[in-house]
């Protein structure tokens, strides 16, 4: 039942809070015979690794995975690939406030309420430290799909939009934002520069496509593609909508405005739209995969907020006031567009093998 | 694996087409000793019901539902339940164009894609119809949780919202729309009459509360709460986006603006707002559970469109057009809301079983 | 987590008690485009069915197995299927006793400890009468795995053993007892009457073999060919013993007498022999499959056994004493062998499945 | 569907291969707060680890256990703990004739045909060093039941097995092979050390008792404890059958020979037997907990055997004879003993997880 567990087929286990020796994944049900190095996995990581520019947070960490199993002489063998990233720049510092009261919007008090007491430093395992391990799943994960291509960018940050008429797909790994437009680039540098100074945070919307996935992958009706690629999603940290194709859009339109008619072409039908974002009835349709994902402001901010230390020896809680002085991503979202593309290349991967599994193709 | 079956510790599976004898539910893990009986099941299923006004399908179903197995003495027995319901209404139809050629936006074409064929008597499996399984489960989770109330209404139709300050939630049972605002039924009735004698149809924004979730549900990392709620709304015939608390809007607010401080009360902590819709690292904090989904318009309108024929016996498709002649919802959101509901309490019945085993309460 | 359901990719949901209406399996997973009918399904069940000899209970069921979904114009579709069978001849008696009272060797007390209540009824969840589900799931499986042949058989009554120089496997379904030993056959007629008679009860051994598995099916390491193979074998109601190839004899050979040595052959290896029981690291080596099978005797029987009976309303159980006066078998380990070979059926199609899923073929 | 985990709500996943950098264990759904260290779980690593007599392979390995994460000052936090052990004496040897040629009745040939290729050093993942992860586990797993004590001993090697009435617990601990009786123990030491000389292997029966485990435990219909125990011990490596209670024995008695009456005791039922070994239609009853499994003898022999290299480039094997070289247990049951316990304690663990998820309590 494994709640550190996602997938089917391919399936990983992630391990490891913000501030402990290591953290990691066991990815269980790759394929044998694939090329895999600990090269080939670093470029993933190294997207999502903070640190690299005045926009993210300033920890330092090379964010190195290790291979530990299930590969031999380069290649998958079939077993569980275990992956260790370690941690090495858990700043020691004084965690007496966060361990005695819950910061506003963080998982503090839910983690306090469920389990009785928790990991205070840096988050523990709520951190979005974890997704690091998610993306080297992710990076196995893409050995089991060459056939699709993959790219998640910044579409919106604090609201401000890009212009799809400046969409440019070179322009994203030319800014730290992810951005496919460079002029909203440069817009976002100054807003995200303003917001960090003030200490305060701002959310943003990342959308992933995957062009090369065939029809028919998704499993109807509880493994459905759409549904998978909504827990995916909806399970990174910060993450408050999930939508695919036109999604909430789709809701304002009519059943005319939202067809997706269908001609015939050389290679399977052509269609003249992808409202559906390439999926119908939980089922990839060939066309392109669109999901669109809203990050929330990060919640760590510098002005303090009223909130409530943990319960006393009576059982009581009492106000107080908190702020967060550790560091962190001034906009959580950006760092999210790696994540968000492993995600998209696990739940691809899984279904990949589903299909053959049950349709033998 | 099972990719008809959904959830944890309270599982269900679901199994049945739209034109076949029945269709029904097996729930697994419901604990034993619950009062039950197919007479407090079956009001889930009459509010989900076709054919109560002119504003759905004409399509006459009774949907009675039957207990099958896993009840003694009116009390649930802790092993599995069953629960049919016999379809009565399948209109003997001419249903060869269909057969023929792929419905645009339908999952006609990703079914075959996936299958190499499909039973396409009104969208087989991948009818709505599917729905009346998962809310007779609904009903049996709705016993597991007895603490939660849980309401869904539709907010939103064709791009015209509820007013919040009319908000009324006795007025959600007295119009065919599930709608709090008696202001806007009113108008909706106007528009989806006139969006049903235009052949045409139009897409729905579903809104569900829980009130009474207690803090500490929820399963991070790969099975938090609102996770689960994603891919359970996600899999919803004809949804294509989920949010939680403000969700999208979210993505638009400053960290200052999207805080949820909290204050001691006398039962457990009090929360200035509720953006984060009563979910923090993906475990409930005690506020309550707000989801919002976004239906397409029904794909099934009397506007004929291009498509394509199922591959010839040279493996060519051909150019053609459909329209749908079958009875068919103008707006598939309305009778969402019932769903929307039942798969609250589906995750919900889920995640306290799963609290009680891992942590003990 | 369905613990009323068995199998990864091929996976299967059981449902019903001895005297409710009706019970049934669900299947999932079953791959597309498989010829199935209700007439091709009911062999299996018939060969299970009770009240064909004196050597079994007299129960009446004509166990007629009903598709209600997952299947369309004859062949499989992919989706999930339902297989339904009507429980016809639940006599109505006296159960007053049952209920007050456990059984020894029964399931009673376990129940009523895990549960708080039971359907007391003929056993209700727990009665044998739930193999005929499995039976019918087995059907559907065996559509999976034409390329194996699959034969179960007893070889061990109270003691009594088949001669393997007797070897028939024609004679296996000349017989009530499926022996493959005429000689046997007609000893166990005698003894097994005697039994009945004497209202007595006797275990049995069944053996299964699967031939036709390639090599290569199994997942190890918790997912070995042996260990589903023991778990489900161990399922069946009755059984107290799973050993494959030489099982507990193994453990008194040494090393070289236990050896398997192999050779090349025009079609992959032969092997000197087959003490591995065809399975070696969890995965099949191409030689036959063989697991052994050991059922107690009924614990249903005519001499009244020292019990206790349900805690009063102080919570105090009292001395008392009970026989079960119901129809029963006197040997269940004689009906186990079409069930036996239905598990080995379902084990084997998931594992088909697996090893295409996973190494795509 | 992680064919490298075991278990339902605690669950664990392990990895690592007989001569890779180390191996490990996943453990999730622990509960929180119980109080853990690495010193705690040694011991049982230590029961396990070779090289402690010469009865055992000659590898020296530490096998000491690190934790690396789900555990906050001393005590679970209820994620994921990740437990990993170094492997230190992978010797390095030539591997190139196990390279070419499969060692027979080794897993091997079987790997190939399966994956295509395999880690061949120290037989990879196939390897009882993997035990060594299970055994960490299986500390984790204790730590939930404290109310179960597990013993588990040697009853039988080669066929020369303990007398019971020389059974004292004390012993199991005094000699080299967890055996109960002090005078099969000194004729076991000559035994095997006679055929470590030989180079030869010899065949062990294991048994294993739990005590304290309150009636109500397990699962039906396929999640049953005794169903659950065949699926982990036939899962241990050289495991080749597995009984529970009298087991294959009971299939030679008489329903009046394996009654277990029951009668009213001050603390629950007392039983004047305990031929279902604990368990009844899948639940434990209250009565010790009793499983037997059988080790075939170690594989690895020093009498060459006939066998088949790898296909060469036209897909041919050919035959040749291999035998042994590297170190061995002359008698894998032995170091089984340690594993089997951890085993019980992983599935008794799941079960009183489930029972409360459940049924609550």
């Amino acid at each position: 039942m494994s709640v550190n567990s996602f997938g089917r087929l391919f399936r990983f286990t992630t391990w490891g809070e913000s501030h402990g020796p290591a953290l990691g994944a066991v990815v269980d049900g790759c394929p044998p015979g694939l090329p895999i190095s600990e090269s080939a996995l670093q470029p993933f990581l190294d997207a999502r690794r903070p640190g690299q520019s005045k926009f993210t947070t300033q920890r330092q960490e090379p964010d190195q995975v290790r291979i530990l199993s299930g590969v031999f002489e380069g290649r998958t063998t079939g077993t569980s690939i275990s992956l260790m990233i370690e941690n090495v720049d858990q700043r020691s510092k004084d965690y007496s406030e966060v361990a005695k009261a819950y910061r506003p919007g963080h998982a503090d008090y839910a983690y306090d309420a469920k389990y009785g007491f928790r990991d205070y430093r840096g988050g523990g395992r709520s951190s979005a430290r974890e997704t690091a391990a998610r993306v080297a799943a992710g990076g196995v994960a893409r050995l089991v799909i060459p056939e699709v291509t993959i790219l998640a960018y910044v579409v919106e940050i604090g609201g401000d939009a890009i212009d799809r008429a400046n969409f440019d797909p070179a322009e994203i790994d030319r800014n730290p934002f992810f951005c496919p437009d460079p002029l909203a680039a440069r817009r976002w540098a100054e807003q995200v520069d303003a917001v960090r100074k003030a200490g305060s945070s701002v959310g943003a919307v990342v959308e992933c496509i995957a062009t090369g996935v065939p029809a028919g992958w998704g499993a109807p009706l509880y493994g459905k593609l759409d549904a998978d690629l909504a827990a995916g999603m909806m399970g990174i940290n910060a993450v408050k909508g999930v939508e695919i194709g036109d999604g909430f859009a789709a809701a304002r339109l009519s059943g005319e405005q939202n067809a997706d008619p269908m001609r015939p072409g050389p290679q399977g039908p052509t269609f003249d739209a992808n409202h559906a974002g390439g999926i119908a009835g939980g089922i990839s349709t060939g066309q392109p995969i669109v999901v669109r994902v809203a990050f929330k402001p990060t919640s760590s901010i510098l002005t303090p907020q009223p909130t409530i230390t943990r319960p006393d020896e009576n059982g009581r809680s009492h106000a107080t006031e908190l702020f967060t002085k550790g560091r962190h991503d001034p906009c959580v979202g950006i760092r999210g567009a790696p994540v968000v593309e492993a995600m998209m290349a696990l739940v691809l991967a899984d279904h990949k093998l589903l299909q053959r599994g049950q349709c033998g193709g």
